[in-house]
């Protein structure tokens, strides 16, 4: 088939392209349809980039998956169609009053071929929450994650077999409401875009404060570390003490660029603690996040090893506030044995210098990854259930 | 001319068209330079619709003003081009990190037939410095502002010349970077459009808490309230209480709908304060606040009499953190003889209740735009300059 032009391609712009619904006859909206997949292939597939010249987020594949919804005839049929620009009205809500969301998630091929995701009925429940949160219509999520395999088996050439790589996946829900009174956007499209991936990337140093509110996506404050010699943002939120002393402020660790933090810890019985912010809404309920703490614990009861970690050394797993005066202690009483970031782009990635109050914290790693050892073995456990390698409950779902 | 297709129309999505610059003989990227205007208009301009049938910002004008930046040619030639959507990859960030900023002004038609903007360098200051916060590209100001002036020039038969009625204008400028790596958008558009506007819209009633932080587009509360009876979200924000009380907490009011806050408070003496909250970085700078300050305060000190307000009163002005006790205090007093919104779309809108604890602050004026005096005259002084009818330092701009 040819590759459409943009303008037919996409119906985002009028928002009421609803390919194979009954229109007037129709009783109800439509549900989200896997069934009623159109397939619209590109005639002349792109060239696959050599995996080591990959950067993060730039490459896209052959194809994308698009749907359009709006309250009369619900989701249109969805099209899985060659990757390309989107139609948009001026006036959408995307562009002006942005209740738009996404989620990060990734493919993997494993040494027996077949492309495998992780856990991604955690992303599509993620997703269903951050609609419903900016009023986007619901849509069916196991009929979602089908379409979202469907596309992954379309472009299965793209995911690199390389050990590290896989493929980027981005849902994005959009409101396409073109009118400038603010409300809700009552009409919406829904896209998936991949894109091949390096393995975890390797930050050098963090920094530094940013106060008072979690903006996830403020972008000035990253150009000022950025000109300071650091990589990320380590975001920091102002709150009450909780010590009790009325009226005194602290500063609470909450995330480190768009990723959750965790701190190994050294404890005076020689066992580690793996302390992270709880979830109490300021911070993202990373997948992550999750798995990480799920296979501490498992490594701890002994139901499994985390590959490089004694079976006998316990981790115990602490969900609780974590504040630049404690981590400073913890610190400066030679305490802090990792620290590091956790997120789907890039699994694990080591925290190895903290910029605080005009002086670098260090937690250098010697390892050629950076790592230490609990990271190390996290990321290791990951990657094998991730490619099929490992087994572990049902977190690695086969596209086929 | 004709329609262009939206593909050629704009390069939105490639980011490199730049119309009339010298490519790789150019030294240094191009300032927005009002010069380089591209003309190309419709070939069949729209019907213009009957006033009393507009909706906010539901019709848009025949044309529009797009101009694209990136960091190697810097600002393209600025093209005035048939209203249309523009083509955008669905990896841009406008779509994902949305770094986006938009300003709201408006046009006017006075008696003399003249196109008049107010205060319109305001909205251009105000939108460098969104711009600059979420680290979107520089712009000359006085260049955007000439090429506004042509625009609202091309389509000055949009101006409706019913008394109340103007052209509201929407500068907004996206990111438009096309890799999922969180960075800054170094690349960008720029575009206005333009839309009818219907007067003062009236809100017979308002509601209620959200607080912690201001979400200024927080989609979900504004269904809820509706769900209510109430018309617009009267946003509140949770800080320290400033009596000293160490470890309470108060309720600040901050803005309403998308508008700024003002109360009218009978004083001991007979005179009047009008009280809205301080520019303290959680509201809005609004044009019509600081237009309705500085009237307020001519009416006092006798430069100019407000429309229907006896020259006697006087205005006090007080920017002052104005809590939900506080104004629960002067309600219980009979103190609170107005309440009003202000800002571009609206000027100056009643609110008439205000939902709180299970109950309803009433503030009902008897006039037929449901406003008091003071809110009137105001109205009154504001759209008299905005049309050209009174003149008050050089507020009113005109677009020849």
């Amino acid at each position: 088939m040819a590759i459409l032009t943009s303008t037919t391609a996409s119906g985002v712009a009028n928002g009421t392209s609803n390919g194979t619904s009954n229109g007037s006859a129709q009783l109800s909206p439509s549900e989200l349809d896997a069934k009623k997949l159109i397939l619209n292939l590109v005639d002349k597939p792109k060239p696959i980039p050599a995996p080591e010249s990959l950067v993060f987020g730039e490459i896209k594949t052959d194809h994308m998956l698009v749907v359009h919804f709006d309250p009369v005839n619900g989701w249109s049929a969805p099209e899985i169609k060659p990757y390309g620009p989107l139609s948009i009205d001026p006036a959408s809500s995307c562009l002006q009053y942005c209740p738009n969301v996404f989620e990060g998630m990734k493919a993997y091929i494993g040494p027996d071929g077949e492309a495998r995701l992780f856990r991604p009925e955690k992303n599509m429940q993620r997703l269903a929450r951050s609609a419903a949160r900016v009023a986007l219509p619901k849509f069916d999520q196991d009929a979602l994650l089908t379409l979202i395999k469907r596309l992954i088996l379309v472009d299965k050439r793209w995911i690199p077999t390389k050990p590290g790589y896989s493929l980027y996946i981005r849902p994005t829900i959009i409101g396409t409401r073109s009118n400038l009174g603010v409300r809700h956007s009552d009409t919406a499209t829904l896209f998936v875009i991949l894109s091949p991936a390096v393995p975890t990337s390797k930050m050098a140093s963090i920094q530094s404060r940013y106060s008072q509110y979690l903006i996830p996506f403020a972008l000035g404050p990253e150009i000022d570390a950025a000109s300071k010699g650091y990589d990320q943002i380590l975001w920091l939120l102002e709150t009450d003490c909780q010590s009790g002393e009325k009226g005194k402020k602290e500063l609470r660790i909450t995330e480190v660029g768009a990723m959750n933090v965790f701190v190994v810890v050294k404890r005076d019985d020689g066992h580690l603690d793996l302390i992270t912010p709880p979830l109490d809404g300021t911070i993202l309920p990373g997948v992550t996040r999750s798995s990480t703490l799920a296979l501490a614990e498992a490594h701890t009861s002994g139901d499994i090893t985390l590959p490089g970690v004694p079976s006998t050394l316990k981790l115990y797993t602490q969900e609780q506030p974590l504040t630049m005066s404690k981590l400073s202690t913890l610190y400066s009483e030679g305490k802090v044995v990792e620290f590091f970031g956790v997120g789907t782009a890039a699994i694990i990635a080591p925290v190895n210098k903290i910029g605080w109050n005009g002086q670098d914290l260090l937690v250098k790693q010697e390892s050629p990854d950076g790592l230490g050892v609990i990271g190390h073995g996290i990321l290791e456990m990951i990657t094998g259930i991730q490619t099929g390698k490992t087994k572990f409950e049902d977190w690695s779902v086969p596209c086929e």
